[in-house]
């Protein structure tokens, strides 16, 4: 069932033991949600907890380096920033979701309620909660949501932007988030083996359609020659589009298991979520991603001949 | 003699043939600011024009492309974000500066008076004093001055970005900034030539000092190769401090002529403008340049040289 800010509220008030479970890779706005409703939670006497199928990358510590973790058994399972019950990985089926709070119009309301909102970031409905709640937004909760933002929106640089994710950012930096640190970490900090992945992927990077399509490809040899993992590939795919006059930039990833994802970012003029869709994929209109079976050269055709299509 | 918004509307006010000047190698923030104002200023009747030293380049046309030129002898004279009569270029001399409105502690008080406040874009400053006359802010004059807050800002990314530069920001999209073409123009779009100049001086990082410092060389020869020219250097620089653990990143461009000259970028932990004084340059503490009359390798030597005595 569909939900509002007031019902999801006084769903996460009538639990106690409540677990909060964050998507697959973990990014800035599954964290930032999951880790600023458990403080928020807890400061009203809950007892909770964030879980993650995966290692969180060492860059979001300041998330929750000071939240002390306890065992215990979940009443009430609440899932942030999930649009698809297999976005939990390995947590996929071990629990049962009471609650989905997400800003993915793909959602597929797999939770007994669900809080959807059309935002460019989850941690934008997260402040709502919050505020709700009735707890006091501090600096470690104003960090958490500002992550969020920051993250979800390019530095606030998405046209996905509205004037009300500016006026939370203005109020969590009132409640003490240190944006100035936090977009450093997030965008002005390139680790080594990162930086020697960019360079090889940029060389790779090739033109198709007139040069409306850009499309990099990032294989397992790269990863051994750079030292870096798949993880670290998450800002590559916005280099795609940046180039002037590309309307669809794709980066396409090789698994350890030889089959490959491809991350797909447009401009308004083509919806990418329309594209990831006619390979089993989704996402949003100007960022979207899906899965293939094959490997990244057939991947790579596959996708170059239905940008055609949609370009034509 | 240093005046408050008030003071500096009363003045505007009491004047009718206003000319804006703006500085040398226009920005985001002088143009965002100079035609924001003229905008106001002829919706309350004025006549007003907005006049630069050098060509504003193509990527700023929106923001006065609609405006109608005309001539007239100015009776009133406004400098906006202009620390310095040099920074006029061309124009410095050529009139008597009544007022100045600029957030550069560095401002001289060039002017009979200046309305200077510590803001991250002088456009903030500027969105008070349109507030102050009164006028509708349309969204063209919205637009111009979101440019200057995101340009100035580098996308509301640095530390210097305050909660109310978000606030302003968030009132200028509800009066119809178009954020996302706005960032897309300034942040999102690098032209093919500047790509490959990018990938080839990626490729010419090195690093010394136990990597502690990064410098790229951008020669002569690299423009061949790409088509790409000096003008579009500027993002290079900020590029070698982005790697983790760098303290020092330089950027060294050859000259036409075979001499050299370097950016210097920094964190908190080296002062820029101090390595950049040992080789007669100068700039702000994290970002400053030098000239150099030998050739790049030469050059190179000497700032690998200082940059390990300064790191001691």
């Amino acid at each position: 069932m569909k939900i509002n800010v007031e019902q999801c509220v006084a769903l996460l008030k009538q639990n106690d033991n409540i677990l909060i479970l964050t998507h697959a890779h973990p990014d800035g706005d599954t964290l930032g949600c999951g880790f600023a409703l458990c403080r928020a939670l807890m400061k009203i006497g809950k007892i909770c907890a964030v879980e993650n199928c995966d290692e969180i990358p060492k860059k979001y510590d300041y998330l929750y380096d000071d939240i002390v973790k306890i065992k215990f058994k979940p009443d009430y399972v609440v899932a942030v920033d999930v649009a698809t019950t297999n976005l939990l990985g390995d947590l996929d089926g071990q629990y049962h979701i009471d609650l989905c709070i997400d800003h993915h119009s793909t959602n597929t309301e797999y939770a007994d309620n669900t809080l959807l909102e059309d935002r460019p970031a989850a941690c934008e409905i997260m402040f709502d909660v919050v505020n709700a709640l009735g707890t006091e937004i501090d600096n470690k909760i104003a960090d958490c949501l500002y992550t969020g933002l920051t993250t979800d929106t390019g530095c606030f640089r998405y046209a996905s932007t509205t004037a009300n994710t500016y006026a939370v950012a203005a109020k969590l930096i009132e409640c003490g988030a240190d944006n100035g640190r936090i977009n450093r970490i997030m965008f002005e900090t390139k680790s080594k083996t990162y930086a020697r992945l960019e360079r090889l992927a940029l060389d790779s990077m090739r033109f198709y359609e007139n040069e409306r399509v850009a499309i990099i490809t990032i294989t397992q040899e790269m990863y051994k020659l750079t030292g870096s993992n798949e993880q670290e590939t998450e800002a590559i795919a916005p280099l795609t589009r940046q180039i002037e006059g590309v309307e669809i930039g794709i980066t396409i990833r090789e698994k350890a298991d030889g089959t490959c994802k491809a991350s797909v970012r447009t401009f308004e003029s083509v919806n990418a979520a329309e594209l990831a869709k006619l390979f089993g994929g989704g996402g949003h209109a100007q960022a979207a991603a899906c899965r293939f079976d094959c490997d990244v050269k057939e991947a790579r055709e596959r996708l170059v001949e239905k940008c055609g299509e949609l370009l034509k």
